[in-house]
């Protein structure tokens, strides 16, 4: 596995890469849900390349930036173990270098959701993957359904600008008792580890109610909130019924549709989703 | 000379070029001012292509995109003439897929100037330009020194979208007269066109008395307003004396500068520039 930090040793170590070469773009302190996108990118590519960077214009003035766990020789132990080709940990003074002021913004499908709960949050995601993909030029790149607004931001902005190369997007991997797999889970304590399951709990009620044939916008989001507010140690900051491409909230019945919500347990901000109905 | 419409022929034409590739994005309806931008790529890379489109998204909605000049088979044979490599002539459609709503922005270059008045237009700039390097990725982009605050937009979003390929800025092309070269030159009428010759007389008159002492940026204005309002058929949209490499304007003495104008002549908006002092 090589390592590259600069762009100059990035452009180095991609050349005898052997295509089809796969991207997978982290933020590091890899868990079990990063790895399956770098299985899934081994199984399907000749050659992988991991990138770790905590982009900071992604972040609003009040998240969990300077917080945001690290741990980068647990990283590149777990990538050597995998096996990858190319590990790439760019510098925030060379991605952003004196005088920044280039953005790149997808227009509607950063507005709902995230979006609205992180004003700038998808302006940073789209920056920096537009950066990253033009670096690397993979011919896939993996992204995790777990942030589903962000992998339809990729896939359309990757759409929009003309990026060669495909956008897979990989199932959620969960814990055994249903918790999505997420860097941010090391914030909970012993309690609120416990009552963070409310987030897929509340996913699957609706889920099950849909499957059941209630397929009212209205209703399916009353059933996630409140099996949410059966949970004290939980806040919810919303909940969603949405369209699965144009991420627009939906009203009347639903068919197919992503429910999505975010939810504070204790001060941890915790996304989690399900797609139902036919794709 | 190849000539590629899809993407799909692109990707092909360009994979067998030889390094380094130099392109010249251009709008069409060709000048000696777009063929020195040729040659140049000519004489200093081992393979050149050129694009042709007329970018809809950098027109404002009471702007000339309908009216813009356009004669393809004249700028074909002109291009094979110049014995190119590739023209690339790619469709609207393929570049702005139904949907698309992905943007590219350089914030504060952005906003004077040709910015202040042309609302928008460099985000159509900024994408377009994006799309075409990210497709054809080539080693040297050409542009002319003639849309000096393009260049600057330019060259800042490879700079921060880390596009690999280096921006080079040539000479303004001028007619024997002095104005200089433009695709909408060809909308001047017999008598405009005579009076087109004011632009470039009143950066002249500055540039003139900027060498002979005058530094006073008010100073430099009022003399490219006074020699512009001595021309009946003009009639002056802004005038600035800027930092070249900022575009800010500047206030009290100037050492180097950009000093720039925009002109109705009859309905027919020009621009023209020069840079003063040392470099």
């Amino acid at each position: 596995m090589k390592v590259a930090t600069s762009l100059k040793e990035l452009g180095e170590a991609r050349r005898p890469m052997k295509d089809p070469v796969g991207l997978v773009t982290t933020m590091g302190f890899l868990h079990e849900g990063h790895l399956s996108l770098v299985r899934r990118a081994k199984s399907e590519c000749a050659s992988v390349a991991v990138s770790i960077f905590v982009n900071p214009t992604q972040f609003g003035p009040s998240e969990d930036l300077v917080d945001y766990p690290r741990d980068l020789e647990r990283d590149t132990l777990m990538l050597e173990d995998e096996k990858i080709d190319l590990l790439w940990t760019p510098s925030a003074e060379q991605l952003y270098p004196d005088g920044f002021q280039t953005w790149v913004t997808v227009e509607n499908l950063s507005q709902p959701l995230e979006g609205a709960q992180r004003p700038g949050h998808f302006r940073g995601v789209s920056t920096i993957v537009t950066k990253l993909l033009v670096a690397v030029r993979p011919d896939r790149v993996y992204v995790g359904q777990k942030d589903a607004q962000q992998a339809q931001v990729i896939r359309r902005l990757v759409k929009d600008l003309n990026i060669p190369g495909e956008v897979v997007i990989c199932p959620i991997m969960r814990e055994p008792d249903g918790l999505a797999m997420s860097s941010r889970n090391a914030f909970l304590g012993q309690e609120e580890r416990k009552a963070a399951t409310i987030l897929y709990r509340a996913l699957t009620s609706a889920a099950e109610g849909h499957a059941a044939g209630e397929h009212g916008a209205d209703a399916l989001r009353l059933i996630m909130y409140e099996t949410l507010l059966s949970e004290p140690l939980a806040k919810t900051q919303y909940v969603s019924v949405a369209d699965p491409e144009t991420l627009e909230e939906q009203w009347g019945s639903v068919d197919s549709a992503l429910l999505s919500l975010a939810v504070f347990v204790g001060k941890t901000r915790l996304i989690d989703n399900v797609l139902v109905g036919p794709r």
